[in-house]
C-alpha cells in the first residue's frame, strides 16, 4: 500500500501547503513543500560559508549553511548554484551531493539536498532584499569548534558529512 | 525584532497547525508541530535498534531511529524512554542527550532531541495499533555500512554523531 485511500488539500499558502490523506484507518497530516538544498562550500582560501539570519519560525538567530528553496521543477544543483552565488557571493568550483534526505518523513514532503562546492570563488552577494543575512566564514580545519553552535538538521547533516570526508581523506 | 508584528492560525489539524506571520513586510507560513525525539540505542549485545515502516508522507518505507512525538508538556527524555520500550521493547540503560535541533527552521516550529541510550535491555514491544513497524537491529560495528540506507535527518544525525562519538572513544 504506498498509495492513500483518499487524499485532499485542506490549506494552501504561497509556500507551504497541507493535505490530510486517509490511509486504511490512518489519517495523516501532511506538509507540502517544493523541496530544499543546502551547501557546504570551502573557498580558495580554504574557508567554510554560514549564514547567521533571524529564522521566524524559531524566533532565534541560527548559524546554517547556505540554503533555499527549489522553485518549481528547478534541479536540486541549480537551485544550491543559485543559493550560493546570491547569498555568499561564491561560484565555480567542483561539486558533488554530499546526501539526500527527509526533513521531517511523519508528516512532511520536504526533500533536502546537500551538496558540496570545493574550490569556491568569492565575488559580490545578492542577498534577496527579503532576507538579511550575515555571511561568517569558518576555515574548515576550525568547524570541529563550531559544532556546538549548530541548531538545525540540513547544517549538522552537512558538517558532519564533511568531517567525515576529510578524517578519510586523512 | 524576534516577535512577529501579526500572527494568525490558519488552519488546526490533530497533529499540526498552520500560522501565518507578519514580520515588518515579510510574510512568514509556519507549521505549528509539539516537538519529537529520536532514540540512538545500544543493546546488551551492542546493537542499534532501527525500525522500518512506511512514512506515508514520503510515499516510502524508511528505515530510521526508533522516535515519536511529544504529549503536550511531556519532557524530551520521558517521550523518549517510553517510545524506545512500546516500539522495540528496550528499557534501562544509561542516557544522554546526543543532540537538539530545528528539522527545518525556514518554515517549522518542530524541534528534534536525539538521544544516546547504552546498555539497553530486551523486552516486549507494545507498538501502537496505528503503526505498522519492523524492528532492525545493527551491530554498532556495522553502522558505517548502513549509512546509505538511511533516508531521514534525525537518523543521520543521531547515527553521524554516534560514529564521530565512538571513533573519538578509539
Amino acid at each position: 500500500m504506498t498509495e492513500p485511500d483518499e487524499s485532499r488539500l485542506v490549506w494552501e499558502g504561497r509556500l507551504l501547503g497541507v493535505t490530510v490523506e486517509r490511509w486504511g484507518d490512518a489519517e495523516r497530516e501532511i506538509v507540502e513543500h517544493p523541496g530544499a538544498v543546502a551547501i557546504v562550500s570551502v573557498d580558495t582560501e580554504g574557508c567554510v560559508a554560514f549564514v547567521r539570519q533571524l529564522r521566524e519560525a524559531t524566533r532565534r538567530v541560527l548559524l546554517e549553511l547556505p540554503a533555499g528553496t527549489r522553485e518549481a521543477g528547478e534541479p536540486p544543483l541549480e537551485t544550491a548554484q543559485r543559493e550560493l552565488r546570491e547569498e555568499c557571493g561564491l561560484s565555480g568550483g567542483e561539486w558533488r551531493e554530499l546526501a539526500a534526505f527527509w526533513t521531517a518523513p511523519g508528516f512532511c514532503r520536504e526533500t533536502m539536498h546537500v551538496f558540496l562546492a570545493e574550490g569556491v570563488e568569492r565575488g559580490e552577494a545578492s542577498p534577496d532584499p527579503d532576507e538579511q543575512l550575515e555571511v561568517v566564514r569558518v576555515p574548515a580545519a576550525d568547524l570541529d569548534a563550531h559544532l556546538a553552535e549548530i541548531e538545525d538538521a540540513k547544517t549538522l547533516v552537512g558538517v558532519l558529512l564533511y568531517l567525515r570526508a576529510a578524517a578519510a581523506a586523512g
